[in-house]
């Protein structure tokens, strides 16, 4: 990664893809709350049909989130979206997007690549969880950002959690990120599964989050290139997940599995408050709290 | 803070003490689940009354918890018992004993009092955290616990977080509290009821945990004084939170006021998983899991 930094086009380009994409994953998921019927519906109680709730927010000082609700960790501008929607078939989904800038403070400028010469940076990006009613269909979470300084990268990925794995599932889910991998760089695919394996793990419980995916940062292999990867990572998603929630969108559950499920959602919420880097950077550095913890599930048990 | 280390007859009383209290706060506890009638109990879903069931473990290597269910950072034996009941008033309620020993491993040496010249240590302590299935119920977390390197002192607290706050609630636990302390020294209430509001406080929400109560650490004002104070923080909160939970025992609450309760129960889990110290200490070093987690509520949303 050693690309200049990234021109006004270029940055442009990638905030309209990201809200452009955000708009996709919402009506695609809309259009999956439509279709529910039979004794799923029944068991999610029979309600309506969910739709997106869209919330702006403006970055005033560093008091503003950055795509997954950072700060940034400096002062200055920008803003961006919260669209929440608690359905019938989606409990609970949110996709967020942001565009933010400002300077990095001081203690951050030395983690960040291209920001102890110049402090001043720019990101836009996308992040999206969803927490399903059914314990038959798994949750999903995907972020793609680009960040700019005096260089310029993304970074991104994403990674099922099921309930009980489901082999299929789990096979179509690493099967499309792989296509989108391996139509950029043959190595990238297992390079990012690994990356996400050792990433998306709780070494108290020694577990692994969910069933993996895909885990990038920091990458650059031409502009062009690692942004054509990244929009081919959020195709991706858009085309496998609502195959995957369609496979079982007739399927009843028991009450056995929603506890189960209710439970496995423990282990989502142990991760992302005691591991994940972007919540606790977030959090620390006075980022958006509701944006950052939107990514925590409706409802869960410790019994 | 500067007596030499305990002698066997002391780590012997303290350790009998805990056990001791555990007993008790079971008894009464279990006298509370008995009590329960009318309409909280039809809102209990007619449950029967709760009963404490009571697992040893025995600490192999570092594998072992001590009080709060963390190793101590080091090898050696020693165990204790995790005591839990699911019932009817008390959601989920946890108490737990240990007594441990062994060696702080080097990374801890420098930073336990006390241990840099020597890295023995012997610890031992009760933990009780009650989550209550009444929304009109505060929840409650004990801790103290007796720790010998070269040095000896004691430490822990007790802190109420109710629902929605109740002066006469909060009047009452910090009254009995207040007891304790100025029966031992007058200083005492003042520090450690600040020290408790700057410990169980969540930076992000800008929002204290509950209201309060007194939390103290590395207090030795002679071993004699300093345990008859520990013991009295125990005395008083057998005392006090009985008392609090029969006030609101025949009190009915609403859908509402459980959904709110349910909500606020996942500041409880941000602060634990994201700020407390002894889950943080525990599970990096390899605690016991179960243990450690048994603090989190039995059932949570972030609607």
């Amino acid at each position: 990664m050693d690309t200049a930094a990234g021109t006004d086009a270029q940055k442009d380009e990638a905030r309209q893809w990201f809200e452009a994409l955000r708009d996709r994953f919402c009506a695609a998921f809309e259009a999956l709350e439509d279709e529910l019927s039979g004794e799923p519906l029944k068991l999610a109680g029979g309600r309506p049909a969910g739709r997106f709730e869209r919330t702006a927010w403006t970055r005033d000082g560093a008091d503003g989130p950055g795509p997954d609700g950072d700060s940034g960790g400096g002062g200055e501008g920008g803003g961006g979206a919260m669209s929440l929607m608690r359905g019938r078939v989606f409990e609970k989904v949110g996709v967020n997007v942001s565009t933010v800038y400002g300077e990095f403070s001081e203690e951050f400028r030395n983690q960040i690549p291209g920001a102890s010469e110049d402090p001043r940076f720019w990101a836009s990006g996308i992040s999206l969880v969803a927490h399903m009613r059914s314990p038959k269909i798994p949750a999903v979470h995907m972020n793609t950002r680009h960040i700019v300084t005096t260089k310029s990268w993304f970074g991104g990925g994403a990674d099922l959690t099921p309930t009980a794995p489901d082999d299929a599932d789990t096979a179509a889910f690493h099967a499309a990120l792989k296509a989108a991998c391996d139509a950029h760089d043959p190595a990238y695919y297992e390079r990012f599964k690994d990356w996400c394996d050792r990433y998306f793990f709780l070494p108290h419980r020694g577990e692994a989050r969910g069933v993996g995916g895909i885990f990038y940062d920091r990458l650059n292999d031409g502009w062009a290139h690692t942004f054509s990867f990244t929009r081919a990572v959020g195709e991706a998603l858009l085309e496998v997940y609502p195959a995957i929630v369609r496979r079982h969108l007739d399927e009843p559950w028991t009450e056995a599995e929603r506890e189960h499920q209710l439970v496995r959602r423990g282990r989502y919420v142990e991760f992302n408050l005691l591991y994940d880097r972007g919540t606790k950077f977030g959090l620390m550095t006075g980022g958006n709290v509701e944006a950052i913890l939107m990514s925590l599930p409706p409802e869960v048990r410790w019994p």
